[in-house]
């Protein structure tokens, strides 16, 4: 029986958000309101992309696979919402199977922004220097909310060596090192110029 | 006419590959099939997510909503990848409407291996460090490459205050930034523990 299950959950692609859930219900048995509850006030969707329908669909079909199993419910008939759901060892040794994959250390990400400025010799005048400035600004903010975030979690981890503390601390250095990539742009935004050697072999417009 | 045509664009999204290829063909005309050349020797796929499928059917979305132009082609029936196309007046009008949204400075973008690091203590205890030698291989070898094309860039621009230049300045401080913060949590790794006060309230784990 176990094997015959192993074998389906093989076939079965598990997405980021079953892979988040399997984690999330591992740490113990939880209600599937509570789920979506908890990815809401732990601020998960920060840095993961697991959609309220998502949380739905993944608890029906992790169940189905065995993952998770029913430990009570409020009624029989009970939809995946009014049950309560924990992680089993096949869902833990699948998500440990999942954490080895290269796709997490080596996948490239694009990011808007750098898109926008690749594009931005086509945009009017006014814009470059408006959209830095934005770009400035919610930098800025998003710089003081992961700050006091990481106070917090200090606080209620206890000690500096935990992964919620180095993801906080790992997005504090990334933005302040954009932060001061773009006081650096704004201040020499007005030398913009085309490439001096007009070339169609490297990256950007050459 | 031209009415007609911008309230059709007006009720088209432009794709982000659409927009790469009206900035890219703005700067001058080229065959459909250049147009996948130069964005293999530009690595503009290292920044845009612009697959060989979507160039050609973007290609004949923008020219039948008269953001693009045949200015030549080798015969009359002549598909895509042989037509000689260019931006017209009302793509780079497009281009510029769409380089004027908010979504390139505040779309939030969700980073794999933030994600698996979130999870990271479901891994198996050899996993963590592992993955994380791995990214710290890839981030050296990215960082090196993207120092050679800056160089290079450099040299073909002539100047610095250029967009291309100023992407792959970017580049490399987040590179070195996500370098730094790995060789700090390899030395800390073995220290790793659960947190001292469990609660439910905050980011990561808690």
């Amino acid at each position: 029986m176990k094997a015959v299950k192993k074998k389906r959950v093989k076939e079965t692609r598990l997405t980021i958000p079953d892979l988040v859930i399997l984690s999330l219900l591992a740490e113990g048995p939880m209600h599937g309101y509570e789920v979506n509850a908890t990815l809401e006030n732990r601020n998960i969707r920060d840095w993961a992309p697991v959609s309220r329908p998502q949380v739905y669909y993944s608890l029906g079909k992790l169940t189905e696979l065995g993952l998770l199993r029913v430990s009570s419910s409020d009624s029989p008939s009970a939809g995946p919402e009014r049950r309560v759901l924990e992680t089993t060892a096949l869902g833990r040794e699948h998500l440990a199977d999942a954490l080895e994959a290269k796709s997490w250390v080596n996948k490239k990400v694009h990011q808007p922004f750098l898109i926008w400025l690749a594009l931005s010799w086509q945009a009017r005048p006014r814009t470059f220097r408006k959209q830095l400035n934005s770009r400035k600004k919610i930098l800025e903010q998003r710089l003081r909310e992961e700050r006091a975030t990481l106070e917090d979690v200090l606080t209620e981890v206890g000690h500096p060596f935990h992964e919620a503390v180095w993801m906080l601390e790992l997005t504090v250095e990334q933005l302040q090192a954009e932060l001061r990539w773009v006081e650096k742009i704004l201040k020499s935004a007005a030398k913009r110029g085309p490439a001096l050697h007009a070339s169609k072999k490297k990256s950007g417009r050459g």
